[in-house]
């Protein structure tokens, strides 16, 4: 039976941006997902959820027959977002969102994975549904594996800060390096996640259990810069506008990597801004997904 | 061979107040560690090393030969730290020590394991001792554990939030509550750790057994509340002056617990306020241990 949400409540996700990944898949959803290392960068993207508009509410009605499960307003424009909605219909919750995020879909940032997590506990406290964050991020994991949208950004989030995902899936084992500073990023373009990864995935894996055994034998920030790059290489992934704006930034004497699976480069310290570009500006996020309202 | 620190880094570490904790101990220190719950709180503890004072630095001559692995000044004094000691000479690693600490040592913040964990992170950046989080964390266990100044604190620490310590020891599965908010604090003395630790520990662990049990079945902040009291109360840990304290909070509508092991009462919310009490105040802490300064 569909419980309709009575009560707001919202949560605070980091976006995530992938440097190197290998697919695991599985017959579970629950152990489907990828081994890799990425960052999670804030401000925080805001999930609020919210008791759903009427099916009389005037305007609303033809969106609200469209989608019996609710709305998602994302930076203030209707849309659909894949695994938020399969994740109201597995937890059976109708209600709508309303998402507040500083990057863009589609450009490498797990903002769909973020959208999923946030909505999923957020939901857990206006709802009798209790959970843990471990029982949280399998929820908003499962939703991202099944819509194929992400498959270990939702892990990621749930951490904070530079994440090696050392197992796939949502009970894998995680670790963290220790990094803090500035982060600049440049969105070039978009590349559709469900496209690449439903494209052979053997050699990208490959490359990928490399660069993060490169990471893991000596975990530092700068390892993971040059095993990020290294995987874009091998992997084939890399666009001719971003391989131009790395190298600026690695003239300029910088640090820089294209987000998997955005056409986006990301920098570390000011990168990007000592090679003339004019990147949107952000910091390592330690704190994971967190309820953004008091709960007491 | 002793490594001399050559330069400086800082970390951020949470101060962590346990709810409920059982005792459980091994040969390995590793494994020896605490099952339970707390909360994660901050503003956090600053922990900056720095290289260690020559033994010709004028007045600091005499505790230099006394700290053969550098000195630790806690918000300004000079004191000793048991475990921060005994991290120094498992590091080998020469170096001075910086603290400024919101929370007092010795009244059930976790100051000592904070410490611990800060010192091990900080240090990670500024030796060729590359490491991660979970090396970092098993570092400062050990040294806490060995110390006999803390079992459960440093995981916590590392995570940050609410925190169940689903499994003792350094590598034990580590879970969270959704949980957000204002906290207040009033000390009101001190109890000493290793004491209570050294005591017939079996049936304080029941007691927390029973506690976190009840947590995991219904994971909220406010089952966490009453396994707290209840676990303090079967565990006979009280003291009147906290039952007098707690039992103002609650007739003012609020929620408060005493934190293990120190003589302080902490509130939800306004609690303590709202009894009229002037407490400290601060936030959950989310974000657990990290750097304090940029590494790229």
């Amino acid at each position: 039976m569909t419980q309709v949400l009575t009560d707001t409540a919202c949560a605070l996700v980091p976006g995530h941006v992938t440097g190197c990944f290998g697919v695991c898949r599985a017959d579970d959803p629950v152990a489907t997902g990828s081994i890799g290392a990425g960052v999670a960068i804030g401000d925080p993207i805001e999930v609020t959820v919210r008791p759903p508009t009427t099916p009389d509410g005037g305007i609303q009605a033809d969106k609200r027959r469209e989608h019996p499960y609710g709305q998602t307003q994302f930076n203030g424009e209707h849309l659909t977002i894949a695994p938020v909605d399969r994740l109201r219909r597995i937890l059976g919750v109708s209600m709508d969102i309303e998402v507040t995020s500083p990057f863009p879909l589609g450009a490498g940032f797990g903002v769909s994975g973020a959208v999923t997590l946030g909505t999923a506990l957020a939901t857990t406290v206006v709802t009798d549904r209790t959970a843990t964050q471990a029982e949280i991020t399998k929820q908003a994991h499962i939703a991202e594996v099944e819509a194929a949208t992400g498959l270990g950004d939702v892990v990621a989030q749930a951490t904070g800060g530079m994440v090696l995902r050392l197992e796939p899936g949502a009970d894998g084992t995680i670790d963290t390096i220790p990094a803090q500073g500035r982060v600049e990023y440049l969105v070039l373009g978009d590349l559709s996640t469900p496209a690449v990864l439903h494209d052979d995935t053997e050699a990208l894996t490959a490359a990928g259990q490399q660069a993060l055994e490169r990471i893991t034998t000596t975990p530092t920030p700068e390892t993971f810069v040059q095993a990020a790059n290294a995987f874009a290489e091998d992997a084939g992934l890399y666009t001719d506008a971003v391989v131009e704006v790395i190298d600026a930034v690695e003239a300029a004497g910088g640090q820089a990597i294209m987000s998997m699976l955005g056409e986006t480069v990301v920098a570390f310290g000011t990168g990007l801004s000592d090679a003339g570009y004019e990147p949107a500006m952000t910091t390592i996020d330690h704190a994971g997904a967190r309820l953004g309202s008091d709960c007491f």
